[in-house]
């Protein structure tokens, strides 16, 4: 048995220690005021025991790692019915992520890029009843946390700003893969990734894909065949430019959100979530990723 | 002298002939109900003479004819700075529109694809006091000819539809590259190309671009040099994916519009217009292409 | 304990019962004569365990296979050196090869695709003093068997034939990124293409990557960290354009190639390898897919 | 009646006094050596009279100038046919020359870029007895001049650095559009861009496109359609990204080349050629666009 706390720890002080912290995202402008010497890790294991260290309790953004909860609430919808409208394979560059959609005749080529979450969104947005509040209720849910909710301005504060997610938006519904409205869609999508929740908020809320599709209280969410397609997506796809470096520095599924968070797990043993809102030039956060590579290269708990 | 009225009666029969008519464009919904068999063609020499045949006087939507317009009106607003915001290259695939967009920073091509038209747009929202109207008294003065008008179910109809313009708009605006909003840039635009004038008024209006910049009254409404660039761009950009083709079979700069509309021109001699709602494949309508094509062959009156 | 001989002979009934078998490359035409009803498994555990079914000591091309065992000796020779010359992120289309090359300079996104393993035969070429001999050893070694062979006519097939590689390594060479003439360097990649092996040999010379580095004689060829970054490319870059549809259903690391061969492994536990030649619609072996993704089916023994 | 002559010598002392003169070509060795204070320019009226000033004798590397008289003996011997194999449409950027070549399956965009010359070198290979020789007299035969020579050290310098060419016609050869070997069309094409040339020869040479296909001794060259389809292709086509901005700030069709020449020629009246080595960005001579912006500006002798 390692000692988990103590790993932690040690990776504290490293990540106080490291002078370069990376740049916060400015594109959000609610998200810009955030104090960069934040950092913290929770880390849970599937035997149900918690380690945490700095600001692992402090509630951030956690923007595009909403994208995973998303596709798990439609994947538990609507099935396989879900791959008709997105597929599954890495995208290429960021910068031709439009170009791509137009190449591809409107069919994202991953969930967890914009494009890719917004066809999920609008596939909430058709079978919620009450889209928001019952998104919302599944993520309280999967966390066992009823505290945890949206945050208004930083969603009104995209959507004067988001114009690339209008641009993809009205792209996919130029090629019929929207069914709602664009201003619907993207109105749910920005309160979706406005969710704030904490580590250890997030290590419980995703502790479902580590236990083959089976949440805290032992329902089932998914199946085991789901969560582990989720899985594979997480680690082909979750840290778009740099998913193959990630792959190779820490080897876990996983994904990352602009506002600093990162959540990561290997299954049937651990998930870890990290938050440090200082971004790499790839858009990852900087200490999170160094937290989570030290963190298996110490441990060893990796899928390689 | 060249008998003009018996060349255009011999390509009048020619069209009536031609039992393949093309396609009328579906996208715009209040279009498609447009008569496949209407054929016109009107020719305006710059001595004054006129000469039509067919439906020469039925007004028809002049849509991406409109862009010529709206670009003179730019130049003589502000200038060469039009071109610090869009290039004058011809672009390449209508497929990777949006794909060029991204890759060169928010600078579209040139004015007259619809990327490059948008930004167009723009300046003549910021640049007249009341866009609309005075962009619709330009017209008319250019045509001599007051009841020219907007047709507001065409507008509206592309409103509702339009949705790879409003993804590049937003495009656009995320490149810093519009200064109004997306939607009110959108509004004046689908209004400027919903302008309703037949193939007389087109050759009217055009006439300042084969003279020099002046117009019919001889007030000069753009420099020598500012309407030979507008030639320039319309002989290189004009015909979409089409231009290097109409470039050969044609040899006249000129401008086609998605209503069926063509008006081309030889600088210091002619301009003619024709209308015939059916296109081909390419976008550009397929008895206008034609009649242009046989009208530089059978008088060998063209730039090359 | 698993029943592993039981499910291999399960999954060859399967796959004997398969109608659709798929199509053989036709591009090397000295590769167009295999019979398609061939199929072969065969399974090696780190505890030195073997199991097979059907035609696993047959010998075969193993093709784009190779690429795995030359960037191994690669990174064995110049070590991280290698990542200044091809980077480590899953490629886009198939159709955009070169355009990709094009756009970032000469650096090909990974070294699974065909320009990078061209990359990695250049590095070969110019770190190993008898290149050709040199690496059949490191083959042989790997493998325990000294018989393993080149295919002469399969190389030279390809050389007359192989006009996209050609077209690969001449860009290459435009961007400085070959050291080697281009015909010294493919001279080199066909043949190492062009290498035979069983499903058993295979399995044997892939033990390495499954066990942290080491070999079965336990000689270490690689560093730990070296084969986890091995292992991360091949679970995000080795399909072509369908790793992402791999990394779910199987769930493994692994390569495929194609003569119709798949290496797969589970690091830690063992290594499988498949071979039938009819390929799918992505170029990968048709019945070797579907007889890896039931056997982590079954098993329930892959990295998610 | 102009004075031509005058306007040729206030050009000239303009270039002359102009410091900024661009940068010799460096990728092919052989013609980095030239002196960049060359400058000649050379006028032939098609009423037979001619104009020079500065080193109009002098020879210098016609290099890209070539594409255009290989098409023109391409289309007299195989006429129309020449379009199956290669489009008529201006190119997009540089950078994805091949990446546009893989998307549109192998046919070049236009026979003035690279690809699309190399297409045309194929069909003059494969048409002519003995093509070096033939298409040599052919050059001679056009100016009249039985001088003009390869320059063969020019012509093997690219076989030794003309890697991206190479890559271009093995992609060719991929797609099925190349008849003849790969080393066989590009040594003839690297010697047919060797041959060396007068700004006087070329404009002799150039005449029978401003001819409508007759030649100085009155034999067709070319039917006037065929003569008119190149001046459209020389002027959406000519000057790679530049052919918009060429076409306004000169309004001729025209080619140029990366040793410095220009050719550009008014239909029905007159050919102009000039030379200076520097090279703009855009791998135009930067002197021969000045001093033709300036010609068609003082003359108002231009296509618009």
């Amino acid at each position: 048995m390692q000692n988990f706390q103590a790993i932690l720890d040690e990776i504290y002080i490293d990540a106080k220690n490291t002078i370069e912290k990376g740049s916060i995202a400015s594109y959000i402008p609610e998200l810009a005021h955030v104090d960069k010497t934040n950092f913290g890790i929770h880390l849970r294991t599937l035997n149900g025991s918690e380690y945490g260290v700095g600001n692992f309790e402090t509630l951030f953004s956690i923007q595009s790692i909403s994208k995973v909860l998303a596709l798990s609430k439609a994947m538990s919808l609507i099935g396989e019915a879900v791959w008709k409208r997105v597929d599954v394979e890495p995208s290429g560059h960021p910068f031709n992520q439009l170009a791509l959609l137009e190449i591809e005749n409107g069919i994202p080529r991953n969930p967890l890029i914009n494009s890719g979450a917004i066809v999920i969104a609008d596939i909430l947005l058709s079978h919620l009843k009450n889209p928001k509040e019952d998104f919302l209720n599944y993520v309280r849910d999967l966390a066992g946390d009823d505290s945890i909710n949206y945050n208004k301005s930083v969603a009104n504060s995209e959507k004067v700003t988001g114009f690339k997610n209008y641009a993809a938006a009205n792209l996919l519904k130029s090629f019929n893969n929207l069914e709602n409205t664009v201003d619907d869609v993207l109105d749910f999508y920005f309160h979706q990734c406005s969710i704030e929740m904490s580590c250890s908020q997030l290590s419980k809320a995703f502790l479902f894909l580590a236990n083959k599709g089976g949440c805290m209280k032992n329902t089932a969410h998914l199946t085991e065949s789901q969560a582990k397609r989720i899985n594979a997506i997480m680690l082909t796809c979750g840290f778009y430019d740099e998913a193959g470096e990630f792959a190779f520095e820490v080897g876990l599924p996983g994904k990352s959100g602009v506002g600093g968070g990162i959540v990561a797990l290997l299954p049937d043993h651990y998930i870890i979530s990290t938050w440090s809102p200082g971004l790499n030039k790839k858009g990852n956060s900087l200490l999170g990723m160094q937290a989570l590579e030290q963190f298996t290269t110490k441990t060893k708990l990796s899928i390689f």
